[in-house]
């Protein structure tokens, strides 16, 4: 019988103001009941510049996982967004929580400009919608702290654990966040329909190394 | 002991394709499990001008509510929407169920142009809100066969049921219908939550007769 | 040689703290340089319930037009919308400019639910289309003191002046005001097409008696 | 007396089966009028994977600019968008002007994951919001042709011409696409506003070596 596969999940505390923030709920609920064939261990990281980057640091060595996916927040998408890219740029549109904004800074000041994610994109978008729950490929994790632990997987895994596959996912807003702030209008996801999708992305990274050819494009 | 209150929830057939409408299976689910103190038929109407409007005074004479919700699907709205008015025209963009197209037509010819709803529409928001899903006032239910099922309700209930209340709410898609078509980019809400927000609906038109003072408009 | 066709147009006072209003720019734009076979006066009224029916009444009776087009802005619509109905409410979400925030009282306290415009709806989309200028039908003005003047507007001519016929539309940011209030994100048409589209509404409205039959219609 | 900049400004062709492509008929409009202080060539490139890059490499040769600005169509857009960085990576989700339809390949099989622009981004959106057009930061070109361009531009210019600086900026509709295809709630900007935004980029860029800090960033 093989070993599980060992998965270390991230997700955040909360920001902007909220009062959780559903990548850490989420996160937490994949750790208590993991996909079958998985053991996966769930951390949760600062939503702050630098910081949130030893602390993961400090995971990845705790864990020795053979996948990492970060998960953060993007409140107004409609469906679990997988990123495709990690780009080497800081630049805050809100302060972190430690009141941080950087402007155009690089995250890794001699890095290269991007990282392409190493898990398999197109296959985790299409486990979860095998699944039900709406998924798409992005082809931008913004600028802000999600961005930036992104990358900082990225360029972790690349100089220190070749080996180890990584990626990050954004989910939307859960419904009582929308109604918590008066977000009139902005999409949401229930946290229980975000764990059945990324549930299927875990199973899929998992065992795809090879990624599927379909396309996730956009024009622009 | 008072009797229960009774309510006639409706839903809809599938239209434009779609396997199922969760307008349907909400409504369902609503009477499997009413809320305490609220006893709840569920109708389904064909997705038809003028059938829908003829399935829905029978089963009006038939159950005897002394509450009327009628259900559509809106799907691309990312909220639950309380609609405060049906106008006196039909005007598809699409074919309804058996092939219609009226444009520009009077549901009722010597109609009054409009009704406003007789729920208490701030109410019903506020409580769907209170029970954690995202819930709006909507200043237009369309012109497509919802509106027409709105309008005539309320013309039923003003012309031959005074006392009896009526109004309708549009659901957004479920999870699944943005997947099964792929409508990249568009809301959803699951049935569950769906149906948790309507319950709270159904509890506060019940109870409530003169409707809370909260400002549900629009600026456009 | 027939009489020029006698035009009032409004435009409404800046409101929301913005610099100038482009429903009265495009208003004074088209008096100045009206279609052919046109004679347009342009009135510009306050951005406040009551007294820009008052206004109203007043240009009507100074005027003595057979036409009366009622502009007024609604930022974040991407083109010209023409509105097929005004309801009988006041739902204020933000102060007039006299800081009034009535909330779910109507503007006429006997009034019918609710007027049909009298203008023909979907010429006037066709038309203005033709000219290369976006626009649609709307099957809502909202509750502020657009939809306002339009019931008033409607109420005034129905009771009053039969014979003469109006309408309303809608108009979207200009692109100064989008960057005025950083609305990122936001559409945006410039004034020079809004006359353009607006020119080409009335040439229609004031030529055609029996509105064209052509889907307008919203599913939801 | 200073000589004047030469500016090399590429726009498409039409794509999607649409009449004309704005960023070809701005381009050409600039080039008829440049701003004061710079001489604009403006090149047509087809819309099409590798045979766009070859005619802009000879546009290169041909026009010797120190500064390079292509263009292209971001329909849906509402405003100028300056793309912060290129990814190297093709996924169509159309096909190009001869039927190409990549899935995930490289443009450049060992060059690097992205380049930044080498314009100032954010001078280059200030100056247009300055000149009343709404323009922002973009964080994704997509991954069709303009992102295909900007990237083979940016490694053209990095690996030969390291002296001349480039990017990349994304224009939305104009206004009669909207009409011609009916793409109803799409937003629209007129080419002469186009014109006037880019024009206004283009001082701004030929003036700013070091870009001014101020953020435009996005959460995600």
């Amino acid at each position: 019988m093989p070993d599980a596969t060992k998965v270390l999940l991230t997700g955040f505390e909360p920001f902007e103001g909220y009062g959780d923030n559903p990548s850490w709920t989420a996160a937490e609920r994949l750790a208590a009941e993991p996909p079958k064939g998985l053991e996966v261990s769930a951390v949760r990281l600062s939503c702050v510049y630098r910081r949130s980057l030893e602390e993961l640091r400090t995971a990845v060595a705790e864990h020795r996982p053979s996948l990492v996916l970060a998960l953060g927040q993007a409140g107004g998408r409609p469906d679990l967004t997988v990123e495709r890219v990690a780009i080497n740029v800081d630049d805050a549109r809100i302060p972190d929580n430690a009141g941080q904004e950087p402007i155009d800074e690089p995250i890794v000041p001699d890095g290269p400009a991007a990282y392409f994610s190493t898990l398999p994109v197109k296959a985790c978008v299409a486990a979860s919608r095998a699944a039900g729950i709406p998924a798409s490929v992005s082809q931008s994790a913004g600028t802000f702290v999600c961005n930036h632990v992104f990358y900082g997987l990225a360029h972790l895994l690349a100089t220190e654990h070749p080996d180890v596959r990584g990626g990050f996912v954004h989910v939307p807003f859960a419904p009582h966040q929308v109604v918590e702030r008066d977000r009139a209008g902005a999409a949401s996801m229930s946290v229980r329909d975000m764990a059945t999708g990324l549930a299927a992305m875990l199973e899929a990274a998992a065992t795809t190394t090879t990624d599927i050819r379909e396309t996730g494009g956009a024009t622009h």
